[in-house]
């Protein structure tokens, strides 16, 4: 009863997706809405995933030689003006403080909305010789972007981050570390957030603004949209000589150093919203799981029942797994519908009966398969699951992606291809800006990103007929 | 040579404390100023250690069933207001924010200084029976006080810490919650960063706005001043009854919950310096240095010198222990002298002689107490050696305390007293506010708490000669 209850509460995703994705945040418990339009409260269920989150990410960035710093909030108006092509693409959308206390302030602040001018204050404070070089620098916090249209997560006001900033002695150097983190955002999302995602680099007019280069990672939602789910930028020597960061090099020369940035988001959450939820709720992939497995008691004030409960997660906490046993006194079928809508990826039923019998019931959240299992090894059996969960989810992923991606040789193809639904398409490119800008203006589709791994679908751009340069991902994007 | 040159930077704390306190922050690489005047650059060291502190108090806050949130950082200034306590405290010394992008808000919002409201009205959302209580929450973030005189992690204008946020079914439980942490504060200063803290009670004059109930843990500094560590506040159902937060009882009625809230910041760094640091620089207490043992091979040059030293340091890693080589080409006297200005608890040295015979020598910051001690069980004696330099700190820093803690019956005997140097003054007290304000104007040292654990040391006020209520501690505060 209660379970169809809960269920008919979630708009299906077919019906509307938007919908179905604030209930699953609204839900399960995510995020709640503030006073401050775009600015939410993450909510413990939600902040868990990003703990579980930064605690790999943080462990893979020292793993490669990186250190955490902390700048401050602000950036006075003239620091942020330095770069001009930075300044250009930012201005429109800080947040200015004018006073502090009664008194008006000086110079205005803007609360930052990514961190390069101040890492490029403190390097030209720090950094002088070879010896000094490179700085591999990170910092986890939050940035303030003035979004006109916002979404908790997707788009948000202020947002939860990690910046990365680091600055090398040569250009190869820092187009090395630009490359390896782009590769860490990607192996973290394909391992452990389960989603499949595309390599690439972002054409000229979508880059950072400030940077020579900029990669990126795609990732393809249930309804066809892409979604950016991380950057990393090359900056080249554009911002040290701005900034004039100078270090002197063997030969006792003065030059300039080279430098790059990276990030991703809370947005991330988002992407595991609609990259694995379903109709009955948030479902989500077990390393990032505030609970990788629930337990619920059946006929729980029968003796023996609870204690046996407690005595299997007992088991599952020594070997790693979160566990948790629900044992208030909500019903089993309240508790089953529940552990849907917050993703938890197993569940384990344990009654009078299984226990008579030595085993207990294990389903898996993704595809709802249930199996007695014994209770001897019953550690083994879980993470076992719990790996199955993750492959089945990045399978699905992956399935979905592949049958939403059309390869596309001419404009009507690409038109044709979306009346099946939005997906990423493949078309060739001249190069030309014009040309991104009147597929997207005809067909819907603007570029997602060059991407790595290119095909030759045709010798020519798919819009304007002339020799192509490289193939291209189209989409709608979040 | 090396080491005396870098001893010589340093100023001695006899000559010019607060220009000591400057050369180690900067020296030991905790801290960099910005151009905006009370903000800091935390650099990679500095981080490090609220790291570790930021892991341990995460743990304890856990184990006494916390959870961890995240608030947005803005708040509009109709919020700010509800309290009207808390709005005169804070509203003199907030950052405003007035513009996003090139758009005059039509409200302006803060920048939290701290975040009672946002909690406020968010359990005004979430709060709605006894069975959502209680809810005891958290956060790690920065808040921003638009101070006047600002000085690296004592008082700046941002500053990171966490803040406890709980709302409760009764006045009973919130009391509890608001003693448990104030203890799991004392507890973690005690243990983990060797300092001795007076738990006490703040008078009214010095409570937190909005608050009932002030405690706090204070502690004296190597110079004599008392520096506020931590704090936990009861509101009783002032908050709830501002914000209109209400929960259905057992017995159906609607009530006022009540709340809690505590925080301590990156100040406790600034309270290791200045509680540890001595004429050499920053001494790290072991629980929070980011290198707890550094290896320093002598005569590396020499086969299997620095083999050893490695293989040393995976024995140590794998025991759990923070360590670093420094196989740098910088001399062993640079080394010693580096090392003991950032603080590191253990050092070992490893030359060839040792390995010879099987030894190495350790040298412990605090006291540079030598060891010759075997390399057989090399883990296990260097972590008694950490909890040897954890015990030292700790009884030194008592020691501090106990000679600059002062009993004084009359205002004579307090001038008298401080004119051995600065210090904890204990004196009975009317509990008059006009007595506090006229102790601090004749003899210089401000009302610091009432000590959880009193004495009688007379029967009337070291001011006024009234009838004595509560015996306080006075003292000059950073």
């Amino acid at each position: 009863m209660a379970k169809e209850k809960m269920v008919q509460q979630i708009t299906s995703m077919d019906e509307d997706f938007a919908k179905w994705y604030t209930d699953i945040f609204k839900k399960a418990e995510l995020v709640e809405y503030t006073s401050v339009k775009g600015c939410m409260v993450i909510r413990p269920y939600g902040y868990a995933i990003w703990e579980n989150i930064q605690h790999i990410l943080d462990g893979m960035f020292k793993a490669t030689g990186h250190e955490n710093v902390c700048m401050p909030m602000f950036i006075p108006e003239s620091l942020l003006q330095k770069e001009k092509d930075h300044i250009e693409g930012f201005a429109p959308e800080v947040a200015w403080v004018t006073y502090g206390g009664t008194e008006k302030l000086e110079e205005r602040l803007c609360v930052r909305p990514t961190s390069e001018t101040l890492f490029c204050e403190h390097y030209a404070n720090i950094v002088h010789s070879y010896r000094d070089l490179p700085k591999l620098y990170n910092q986890w916090v939050s940035v303030v972007r003035w979004e006109k249209t916002t979404r908790p997560f997707l788009r948000s006001r202020e947002f939860l981050w990690q910046e990365g900033h680091t600055i090398h002695a040569t250009a190869e150097e820092a187009m090395e570390e630009t490359e390896r983190m782009l590769n860490v955002y990607a192996d973290f999302c394909e391992k452990y957030l389960a989603m499949p995602v595309v390599k690439g680099r972002k054409t000229d007019s979508d880059k950072f603004a400030g940077a020579e280069i900029t990669y990126c990672i795609e990732a393809l939602m249930h309804d066809g949209k892409a979604l950016q789910a991380g950057t990393s930028h090359y900056f080249g020597d554009g911002f040290a000589k701005a900034f004039e960061i100078m270090y002197t090099d063997k030969e006792n020369k003065k030059v300039y150093p080279h430098q790059t940035s990276w990030g991703v988001t809370t947005r991330l959450i988002g992407a595991i919203i609609m990259t694995h939820g379903d109709n009955n709720g948030l479902v989500l992939p077990p390393a990032v799981a505030p609970v990788q497995a629930v337990i619920v008691p059946i006929q729980q004030f029968k003796e023996g029942v609870l204690e046996k409960a407690n005595e299997i997660a007992d088991t599952l906490r020594a070997a790693g797994i979160r566990v948790k046993v629900d044992d208030s006194d909500n019903s089993p079928g309240w508790k089953f519908s529940e552990y849907e809508m917050k993703g938890v990826p197993v569940r384990i039923e344990i009654g009078p009966k299984d226990i008579e019998n030595g085993q207990c019931v294990t389903v898996m959240r993704h595809n709802r398969q249930k199996d007695f299992v014994s209770l001897d090894g019953i550690a083994d059996t879980v993470k076992q699951k719990l790996d199955e969960v993750r492959d089945g989810l990045y399978k699905a992923a992956l399935e979905n992606r592949e049958n939403r991606t059309y390869k596309c040789t001419d404009m009507d193809g690409i038109t044709k291809a979306l009346e099946a639904g939005d997906g990423f398409v493949k078309a060739m490119w001249c190069g030309d800006e014009a040309c991104e800008d009147k597929v997207k203006e005809i067909t819907g589709v603007g570029s997602r990103c060059i991407p790595f791994e290119q095909e030759n679908l045709s010798d020519v751009c798919v819009c304007c007929g002339k020799p192509a340069k490289k193939m291209l991902y189209w989409g709608k994007a979040y």
